[in-house]
């Protein structure tokens, strides 16, 4: 378990993980163990999904808060599995929702067993979830949960009403991005704190920590869809667009473009078709526009003020990780 | 508020929401009040179905168990209205598994918004629900909704699991019903009693209660789609049949028919077709097999449970009150 000063073997993420080892294969334990449900199909559909791949980012974030604030105890783990149960029940929701075949390279949930089931198995986990963190028998991490499942649902609700609308303020982008993807992440990072009797500035420390992060974070992911590596991160790019989605590169270009490609994106949204061509001249487009840099900096700067919030903190091996695992958000794939 | 010794007022159902029409009131406005997402959509959608005309059993019998148990106060409408939006998140996500177009006689939130919606905001009503008990800082209260939660979810899979199975065994029948729909009732009822103090021998018997009558329920509920006055319960009968759900009547009829009679059904049951003309000779079987008989007895023997699990307690206009909605429970339409 590393801790004390800061040491020089975490320059990368690599090195996160490499040093967090033990402590992930612990989160991973607890949740093959929380598989439990008398009924054996959830726990066949929920494995399908908690074992394709994902790299449990809520999990190392919860855990190295904890440790941040001097945690020595092993309820991380179990505090790591129940929120990426969470998460999991929104991945199993959204794709749903997204009518998604594909997620990390495999057949999603609802492609093999059907909707109905993903949409069971998902309420399943959430309130697996739950029972799990009221055994905790903590206010402050069932306060903090609750309130980011219910901010997460909000989120994806509010994605939803402005589905295929070009006229989408950034206001209401970025108030969609911090409620459906920053507020688990920020609570992950508060319930680490929390587990580690932190003060109250360390929790809100942490807390506006993940908030940044996962502003930052899906942002940038919303900009991948236009400039990753397609086949390295197993996307097709585009696939906002295709599903109606306005995300923040393509609100940039509607403001910087001209009323004729203006009038052709829209048309995209609305019809959800997207050629190769229109999508090469959609890359085009952003590339003179600036969209993409535009995205990349609001991220950046994101980034930049959870590394402040960090500020609070003295150096020590969890805030290196913590701080590069925050710069690892901003730049997968470029 | 009615309380003391049993009085000769309550006789029937109507006695019951009349005598408790104050407190119902309470839940009702609670219910209102706690429509105040930041997300106007969230609020129609839930507002819609909500506002649909919803009998409140679950929160009646939450706050009859208070009384039941001397508890003086007002905190049950709000632990009511929580009970309800949990029922009605159920509900939504019940409608879109299910392709239900018309509820309470009409239009579904999925027919008028789309099953995306529908998904969603039973997630949002949902996780609201569990922040509103959460602010009630009883660990009690947490674990028991948390529970029902979880196990509705297993039994609503375990439900798909079994569909178009005709050879579904009675006990895991049983196990279904219990699962999706005593759960809850069962939870509703101990929540009063931890609302009210009362000792675990009362908190026990009160869930005990719920989870019988639950069951009864349940039972009464699938034996009404063989036998229901449709137009009255604004229900078409048969409908379990067409979605290949086995319920008790029928399980009764495949044990006790021709080998003929019972390809038919299975046929049926496989295909999701079922005519006026193989529905009125499906009655005609069942009556002559005594499958109506026999699930109206099951449901019976339930209510009798239950209205034994209330022998712990004093006579009071409460325990007739809950007496009363025990029986019935299963004579709606009857």
């Amino acid at each position: 378990m590393p801790q004390g000063p800061i040491t020089s073997t975490i320059n990368n993420m690599a090195d996160v993980w490499e040093a967090y080892r033990d402590e992930l294969d612990g989160v991973e334990c607890q949740v093959r163990g929380n598989l439990d449900s008398s009924v054996a199909l959830v726990n066949t559909v929920a494995g399908h999904i908690l074992n394709s791949g994902g790299k449990r980012i809520r999990p190392l974030l919860l855990l190295l808060s904890a440790r941040l604030c001097g945690y020595t105890g092993r309820d991380h783990h179990q505090l790591g599995s129940l929120v990426e149960f969470i998460h999991t029940a929104t991945l199993l929701h959204d794709d749903v929702v997204d009518d998604a075949d594909i997620r990390r390279g495999q057949r999603t949930a609802r492609k093999v067993w059907g909707n109905q089931i993903s949409i069971l198995v998902g309420d399943y986990l959430y309130s697996k979830a739950i029972c799990q963190a009221v055994d905790f028998r903590s206010q402050g991490i069932n306060e903090v949960l609750a309130e980011a499942c219910k901010k997460m649902a909000e989120g994806e609700v509010l994605q939803l009403y402005y589905n295929g609308n070009p006229s989408m303020p950034e206001a209401e982008y970025l108030k969609i991005v911090e409620h459906k993807t920053a507020g688990l992440i920020a609570a992950a990072c508060r319930m680490g704190a929390i587990l580690a009797d932190a003060s109250a500035a360390q929790q809100d420390a942490l807390f506006q920590f993940g908030q940044h992060l996962g502003i930052a974070f899906q942002v940038a992911d919303d900009t991948l869809d236009y400039t990753a590596n397609g086949e390295r991160l197993g996307k097709t790019l585009g696939q906002d667009l295709r599903q109606g989605k306005a995300t923040l590169p393509l609100l940039h270009l509607l403001h910087h473009c001209s009323e004729q490609d203006r009038r052709m994106i829209i048309d995209r949204m609305e019809t959800r078709t997207l050629t190769e061509e229109d999508l090469a001249r959609l890359i085009r487009l952003m590339s003179d526009a600036g969209s993409i840099a535009y995205a990349a900096d609001r991220a950046r700067s994101y980034i930049d003020k959870a590394q402040q919030d960090l500020n609070l903190f003295e150096d020590c091996t969890a805030k290196r990780a913590l701080s590069v695992a925050a710069n690892y958000m901003v730049t997968r794939d470029r």
